[in-house]
């Protein structure tokens, strides 16, 4: 974790990218055209070649020697498999370690993938045991066992630790680079402890203070170190009623604790008031950051970040699971179609008609649980205030489908001059559109109650509720007053 | 900003909303039993309802006294009106100013038209300058013109220049708590220099280093001057090449350089080399947060977040934007169905089997235009690999057509014993697959080339490409191949 490198400016990462493809382009270029001589100069090209592309890996290997650990994972998330693997190469072995870290889950698998069992024990040498923890479950077996047999006793009790929290708790984001002091001395004692050291850890912004048996007492902001006199003693200025988090707190809780008081680093204290770790707002916004991303692609239907070079094959699998399941859906509600293909043979309009009546409600019933699975997630959603906020949502479906309803029904019956077919849109949607906020409503709270993300597969259960409704309402009622 | 109410555990949020909705209850019940008395003993039932009432709202207040101003910004949030302005009139008005800026903007409207102009004009005097420039939006402009009258020449200054910028600029993520020091001093003077505050704004991980005309030399990180001698000077040991923030650089830009680098606070310096203000890692969180949950409340078309106590009415505003833009693409896809309202007349299977075509299609192109709309958004897409991610998605389209194109047909074939409706069953799915695809990559793209919001509006045009195209795809071929 030292920081060989300074970062630069926040504009230059695009440009490093640029710089460095422009670099692999040159030398494809050089390979290109050698492969393109001649038989007999062969020997003379072959020079040529070495010689040139031998320059441009230089200076590739330059460039990359002067850019942060976290540039270099991003140009490699941005590359081709084959130029990835060419820059993988040529960055300094003592490296390794923090990019993998750095990179995406689907990007480390195949760097991962190219390197051996020696390699990656090297790799891990570099790494505090926090870190080997999030890379452990991408390492081979054999390789942790190694990396087990090179730790301190002290480091093996924690990489123990880190690794037994699942990924969503609080000990899945401490680290255990913590100072610690005692609260009899002074802070003159304090700043001179404090010199001894090489560099404090990152993220410092105060220090953690234990009883012998490491017993969490409070926290010296670095702060009130630094405005106080040095003759004062630690305990007259810590604070021991502070923010506190334990290891097998949810994630969300503490995210949303660091959001809500701005803080930078927290203690971790289990259950027996012993300091554990800290966890610092460095973690906490990689994991909001990663949260929100693996939102955006549940949308979608997307099981995992997709590394964007992967193969056309991996890439598909990671989509299938989504599309069968609405193939399933879409299946259901072809067959509730069927069953009333003699009304539609006779009012064909009807079939031109009917995706209207599915679609609206459709997206009508995702914003309602929009708004509900983001109450949930800010816990704003108590038994005290469910009813209210469930009759608001059925007021706002009932006006909804009299506003849009009306309009699809005047639709309707400018288009075939039916005034019954007019009033049959009307009621389809008005029916179909409080179907839907029924739906919004009660799919995130009951998945939640279940203690499932409601985030996750509401969608696809909703559309094939008010696709199937749609259609079952809308031709029902045309069956029942059309067909007599 | 003084901290006066030092948050406790995590956990105690929810908690702290079920006490205050407790308390709120046992008022209200209260109320009830006193408006229910006969009206002799009137006189006496006031009285203990006073007295009652009082209690309640007493314990109330005390409870509210205690708690983080967050902590009352999210109580507020999760009350209905009523209750929520109840709760307001009991915060001691000398953190009216605090609870407004941490309240969501929905919120913060419903509490700021109940209060006079006197009353907005302490609020802002409890904060700072780029606070006030966050409130101004919401403020009636009397207040605004009060409150620039009540600041000092320096203050007007910064309050000027913080509401200059755009929402997404880093000036608008800036404040002004700088420390800074100049370079010719040792430790041992800045020690001192510090011990005369009577504490460091929040999040001063570093010191900024200044010439006497506050041109930016570079900085002095705490780090730094807790682990070295106090003789040593500032000089030798500050850092010149560090990330500097430009104010008009987007906010976007400077949230990456904290996540990438893992900042605690950045420097803001002009383009005439001045420092001008700071940015905090808990400025950049919250407007990571308010990023990602705007990202998926456009995916659901709510133009805004929204108060989930607002009226039925304001709700269905802030939706009816989309829902009419998704009226308009259902009625023109309508339309397409109705030309081929002969073919389906002849064949009405194909009304219950297009929206299979159509919806399939859909949440297949949807994968892929968040994929490409992730991939914008991380800078991945260089003009050098573009084309292969368009050849990569065109191909995993071809490929989900043939596989469930061949399924859907091999349903349709089974269901109505008609190879030639299974062909074209298959066909169709394959070629809107494609055309999706095709759609997904190219109106991300070009709405980015057009320099705007890939995120926003994608999807409505999407849809409305793989229905309207799903259902003339479809049919177009069924009438070339079934109706001669």
């Amino acid at each position: 974790m030292t920081e060989i490198h300074e970062p630069h400016h926040t504009e230059n990462v695009q440009d490093h990218l640029q710089q460095v493809q422009h670099l692999l382009e040159k030398q494809a270029l050089v390979e290109t055209v050698a492969h393109q001589q001649e038989m007999p100069r062969a020997e003379r090209h072959e020079l040529v070649e070495k010689l040139l592309h031998k320059r441009h890996l230089t200076e590739l290997r330059k460039k990359l020697a002067d850019l942060h650990s976290a540039d270099i994972a991003y140009i490699l998330e941005a590359l081709p498999i084959d130029q990835r693997l060419l820059v993988w190469d040529l960055v300094k072995a003592d490296r390794d370690g923090e990019i993998l870290i750095e990179v995406s889950d689907a990007v480390r698998e195949s760097l991962i993938a190219t390197m051996s069992g020696a390699e990656l024990l090297e790799a891990t040498e570099q790494l505090d045991t926090d870190e080997i923890a999030d890379l452990a479950p991408d390492l081979p077996n054999a390789v942790m066992h190694e990396v087990f047999k090179s730790l301190s006793v002290e480091e093996r009790e924690q990489l123990r630790s880190a690794m037994s929290y699942p990924e969503d708790a609080v000990g899945a984001l401490m680290d255990f680079d913590m100072v610690t002091i005692r609260e009899d001395v002074t802070l003159e004692v304090v700043s001179r402890y404090l010199r001894r050291f090489e560099e404090l850890p990152d993220h410092t912004d105060q220090l953690f203070i234990v009883d012998r048996n490491d017993h969490f007492k409070g926290v010296l902001p670095l702060n009130r170190l630094l405005v106080n006199e040095p003759e004062l003693e630690v305990a007259s200025l810590m604070i021991a009623e502070t923010i506190k988090l334990n290891p097998d707190d949810k994630a969300d809780q503490a995210a949303q604790a660091f959001e809500r008081y701005d803080l930078v680093s927290a203690p971790v204290v289990d259950e027996n008031g012993k300091l554990v770790g800290r966890v610092t707002v460095n973690a906490v916004m990689d994991y909001i950051r990663a949260e929100s991303e693996s939102d955006v692609l549940n949308l979608a239907g997307l099981r995992e970040e997709e590394d964007i070079f992967a193969s056309v094959w991996k890439s598909a699998k990671n989509r299938w699971l989504w599309l069968a399941l609405n193939l399933c859906t879409a299946f259901f509600a072809s067959r509730v179609i069927g069953l009333f293909e003699g009304t539609i043979e006779k009012f064909v309009a009807l079939a031109a008609l009917m995706p209207i009546v599915a679609g609206i409600a459709g997206n009508s019933a995702n914003q309602t649980s929009t708004i509900i699975i983001r109450s949930l997630a800010l816990g704003q959603i108590t038994p005290a205030n469910a009813r209210r906020m469930i009759n608001k949502e059925l007021a706002i479906g009932a006006m909804n489908g009299l506003v849009w309803g009306g309009v699809a029904g005047m639709f309707a019956y400018l288009l075939y001059q039916n005034v019954m077919i007019g009033l049959i849109m009307t009621s389809a949607m008005l029916l179909n559109l409080l179907l839907g906020a029924l739906a919004g409503l009660l799919i995130p709270l009951s998945m939640q109650r279940m203690g499932r993300d409601p985030a996750i597969g509401s969608s696809v259960l909703l559309t094939a509720i008010t696709d199937s409704g749609g259609f079952f309402i809308f031709l029902g009622l045309a069956t029942i007053f059309l067909m007599n």
